[in-house]
């Protein structure tokens, strides 16, 4: 049978060997919110990078760039962290480079497992069922903020391994916990967030509205997914070139 | 008003300021549990170390001492990791050095905390009753298994949490986690703490025994705490201490 395992902080990610799992990379508020989003309205690639910097030269290489410290958009950047600003049709079929505060940070840190995918409630349905059709075993890593863990991110992984465990063996503390607490808070969601540090930090930015629309289950019927190591794409993107390659002929 | 905080890993404890908190370390299964009895039965001093050699050199100084990894005590030691191996009359008024996988360590990473003290279920009334006597704010530090976050420990820092929120503000999402995972499953411990990766290593280990032990609540009326950065004593011990010191009179 499958494991599913929970990393509760990238500062934890070295415990895991994520070398032949596929890694489901969450941050709720707002990375992979943002990232499902864009993917789900056209975007064509995704870049993740770690650093201000590196966002900063691909901006200057002519691609589009977002940069997010501290929830807050860095000057000089063309998007910033809201879900909303990924739903513009301009955007279609275009290049993104992006860094975040925590989010973009984990996807670097995991670009060497077998697969990477990022998950959101946005896409909790879509994201299931591209799990199940897998055999890899599975790593859920949170992003977590500032190395702590979080609630909302905390939550999602709960949710994920709620309808995992009946495929899958839970080998891994971490996951029976956010698993529990999922299950005894699943029907007031909104009011047990409302308990964290960061919906609480984000809430004084003024995105009560960010966080709402975040928190939908299955809004988005698609699978960003990390493709050669540095660019995220939509998997049925990524399946349909896999098909149509020599190789698959 | 007071805070409190929990980290979920020793892994995690550079990210938190402890210089001017009250840290409580937890090991429930079994090295804080050890100690708890340890005190309560009357040794003088523990004195934890965070390697095997600092442990044997110790011994060789003639101080008792006790070595455990990975469940399993070292061969050549004195003591185990068994609560039951700390009740023996002919321990009391002794000192013993004590090196454990995971409890000793956060100890040692924690020994600049303003003030450290020692829990378990075994002493959680007395330790509540401590802390509320007190005025710092709290870190409850939990021992995980090898760098990750465990079930056993995570529970008792959501008990505390949730004795503590009525005189204190939680703003920490971690703290949040585990006091609501602990709110759920309080009237099932036993049979939540089966899901427990640790629970199950230690059953092949044949000590049920201990651990039934170890989840008892509130058995002993002590509270240890490190004293002058190097050695665990009876907190009344030391109070008495302070109170007929020179400086006190």
């Amino acid at each position: 049978m499958r494991t599913v395992e929970v990393c509760l902080s990238p500062q934890l990610l070295p415990l895991y060997n994520l070398e032949n799992k596929l890694v489901v990379v969450v941050d709720i508020l707002r990375a992979t919110s943002c990232m499902t989003t864009a993917i789900a309205h056209g975007v064509k690639e995704i870049i993740p990078v770690a650093s201000v910097e590196d966002c900063r030269d691909l901006q200057q290489k002519g691609f589009l760039a977002a940069a997010e410290r501290d929830g807050i958009k860095i000057e000089g950047f063309d998007l910033d962290n809201s879900p909303f600003s990924y739903m513009h049709q301009s955007l279609e079929g275009k290049i993104i480079a992006v860094t975040t505060t925590n989010g973009t940070q984990v996807i670097t840190q995991s670009k060497h497992a077998a697969q990477l995918v990022v998950g959101s409630f946005l896409n909790e349905k879509a994201l299931l069922d591209y799990i199940l059709n897998q055999s890899l075993d599975i790593v859920i890593a949170c992003a977590g903020w500032k190395g702590k863990s979080n609630l909302e991110d905390s939550l999602f992984a709960g949710s994920l391994v709620y309808s995992l465990k009946r495929y899958c063996t839970i080998d891994c503390d971490a996951a029976c916990m956010v698993e529990q607490m999922y299950h005894s808070v699943k029907d007031n969601k909104l009011s047990f967030l409302e308990k964290s540090s960061h919906v609480n930090r984000l809430k004084k930015l003024n995105i009560r509205k960010d966080i709402e629309f975040c928190l939908q289950v299955g809004l988005y019927d698609v699978v960003p997914v990390l493709s050669k190591g540095d660019k995220i794409v939509n998997s049925s993107h990524l399946l349909f070139l896999k098909e149509s390659s020599p190789l698959m002929k």
